[in-house]
């Protein structure tokens, strides 16, 4: 139980931040989950591995936040000194913690990686610290309560932070707040941003409690319905009959309404609902769908191969695209995104098979091309081929075809059961 | 011709930063510029659109830099304040600048728009400031000189701000500075951040200028050489002794000295500098191994295709690994690993044939095995196989998996290279 409107800000403890040489895309994570636990922001800032710069910033965060939460700067390095600083401005002394010297020591064993003494650095806790563990890397997080106040530190790169914040500093900051927040994620596909908030208008427009927020990601739109009550049930109740409506509004459109679930994941619980086995042919994505549906636990269940067909020859010998359709429409057109998903000559069929060819950049050809993409899908034996034009450089590019194969391949595979039960 | 050590920070103005909705790839772009310029920035912040917040962050930063750029909250609404305050800090009153109210009316009339009366505040300009043209939106850009500071103020959108700051805000900054700014990043794989420190403490130690720093990437440590100079031909000359020294240090682990090139990049250089194609048969990581290698501009001259194997069935029948094997020594074994890369059944070989398999996360069975990964290389002919204990989470396991198989493939094919060259 604690103070009603907790305040919070960010900083980010990097030069490389300060050179441009990274985006800053912790503050913009954090700053996001900051919302949907009700804490406002009011500012986030960057400052250098510089330790009079970085005391400044967080005295000056102290004068005007309740929480402070860092990144970066825990490194085993002279250059990390976030911890140090921190522990500096709250007049805390360091211990060395044995638990996390443990873990250090068993993390480089395990790799067959030399100790070096300044590694024990990261074992360093200041007294009366908390200690966050790092799942993912060296460096434990720690969150010194100084004051009525609580300074949080955080590794830098996302795939420490992340999950540290999901996993400890999350519960903890939750704790701080007696309204209890809420918020329910309605994940739509195959509609874009400024047509979904057009679609909701008057949602937005008329909503308070529970608000509703939009977030557009490459392929989707993430609609968010965050309530504030006094307790769980309270924020249940407000939230429902909201997610309802957009239910009803997107339709088959909404792949999922639960935080945890990803576009593959919804993909791969389709097919494990109607024991349905997948395979992937793709060109310029190169194994991008693939890996995407093997990242979701438990893919096995579901996917039988992929073949990543780059080449012509590899569309030709690997896939059976005939030589006579490369030659006549070329590897990025129609024909040949369907005669990739026809019969792959390759082992045996699968029930569901997508494919992907197109220019992920500017072809010497044509320029103009850059971007253009087909996706196929041979759903039952059923083929369906949409043409995309997608903005943005090569990453850009066969980021959104991955993601726009999936939503076929969840289209395709639907119509296909919804045929299958109306024809029993 | 002005201040020796010119300071600057940036400032981001915009609530749906604060509130995560947006990343400020802005304050990337700009520190990455001004850098470039030679102009230190040692702050960034994002305040949100409320006058107080952002006349405190504005005052603040004009007590500790030069120059102050600011981004967003020039738009027409209640909500954009940015101007009104910068001119209430600086002091200055604002007038109707004709010459822009006649593109604003212009710029409507084109689109056939309906200009409203808040429009016109976009044309009002602080006396004494310095009108900076937008020609990509409706919101001209201004410089206010105050005091010997520059406070800087930009439209938020990136389609506006970059070509505005490179037009007008980059040539009045380069009068400000003499110095010029230049660094090189020494790439180096196969050697983990505090041990890459360790074996360059005397040069960390004792150089200013050019200075060193080092940068932990997955399986990869970036070193950047950075140097101030009057001229470009002088910080060139700085670098160079010191890149060269790093070279020798890291010797064959350095896989380049240049920005743009990754370490898949480098992987096709290689492969295309000796006309040699390579393949790829993947298990856990399920395509990112491919994935990566084809996000390379022109890998389509070196990569023949990609397997995903991620089933025992189609490690047999895709990859040609023995059934005994499987039954035997299990997927994730280092048999399995050398026999998909010995003669994958399909198709026909590549000189390089690069294989993963290994547990992402938890297997059933044994969940200490979580990141055990075996990664192996088929470089014309001689196998090599690799064990690694990776920890993280399952995209955290894959990705280092996927690095690790870039840099046995570099490293195996350097070998079969180098021994090619003296058996001639």
């Amino acid at each position: 139980m604690g103070n009603k409107n907790v305040t919070a800000e960010i900083i980010a403890v990097g030069t490389e931040i300060l050179l441009g040489n990274i985006v800053n895309t912790n503050a913009a994570y954090l700053a996001e989950k900051l919302s949907e636990l009700g804490i406002s922001c009011f500012y986030q800032s960057v400052v250098g591995d510089n330790a009079e710069r970085l005391e400044d910033t967080i005295r000056l965060a102290l004068q005007r936040s309740d929480v402070i939460l860092l990144s970066g700067g825990l490194g085993p390095t002279e250059d990390d000194l976030t911890k140090e600083t921190a522990c500096k401005v709250a007049g805390a002394k360091m211990y060395c913690h044995e638990e996390s010297k443990a873990r250090l020591i068993a993390y480089f064993e395990k790799r067959g990686l030399t100790l070096t003494e300044n590694n024990y650095k990261q074992a360093m806790i200041p007294e009366g610290g908390i200690v966050l563990t790092n799942n993912n890397g060296t460096a434990p997080g720690v969150i010194i309560p100084f004051e009525n106040k609580h300074i949080i530190l955080m590794p830098g790169p996302p795939g420490e932070l992340k999950p540290m914040f999901e996993e400890s500093v999350a519960p903890y900051l939750r704790k701080l707040t007696p309204d209890v927040i809420l918020s329910q994620t309605v994940k739509v596909c195959s509609v874009g941003e400024s047509m979904a908030e057009t679609m909701i208008a008057d949602l937005i427009d008329t909503q308070d409690n529970p608000s509703i927020a939009t977030y557009a990601k490459t392929g989707e739109v993430h609609i968010r319905v965050t309530a504030k009550a006094e307790n769980e049930a309270q924020a249940e109740k407000l939230i429902k009959p909201v997610v309802r409506e957009l239910k009803n509004r997107f339709g088959n459109n909404v792949y999922t309404t639960r935080e945890d679930v990803s576009l593959e994941a919804a993909v791969v619980e389709l097919l494990k609902s109607c024991d349905m086995k997948i395979m992937t042919v793709e060109s310029c994505t190169g194994g991008m769908v693939a890996s995407k549906i093997v990242n979701v636990p438990g893919a096995s269940e579901v996917f039988k191969c992929g073949l990543v067909t780059y080449s012509n020859k590899a569309k030709r010998k690997l896939a059976g695209v005939k030589k006579s359709t490369l030659e006549k429409y070329t590897a990025v057109s129609k024909e040949t995104a369907y005669e990739m998903v026809k019969s792959p000559e390759v082992w045996q069929k699968a029930d569901v098979i997508v494919g992907v060819t197109g220019y992920a950049s500017a072809p010497e050809e044509d320029p103009s091309k850059a971007g253009l993409v087909y996706v196929s899908c041979n759903a039952c034996g059923k083929i369906t081929v949409k043409e995309f034009k997608f903005s943005g450089n090569r990453a850009k590019v066969r980021e959104s075809a991955a993601v726009q194969a999936l939503v076929l391949a969840r289209q395709c595979l639907l119509e296909a059961l919804s045929e299958k039960t109306f024809g029993e």
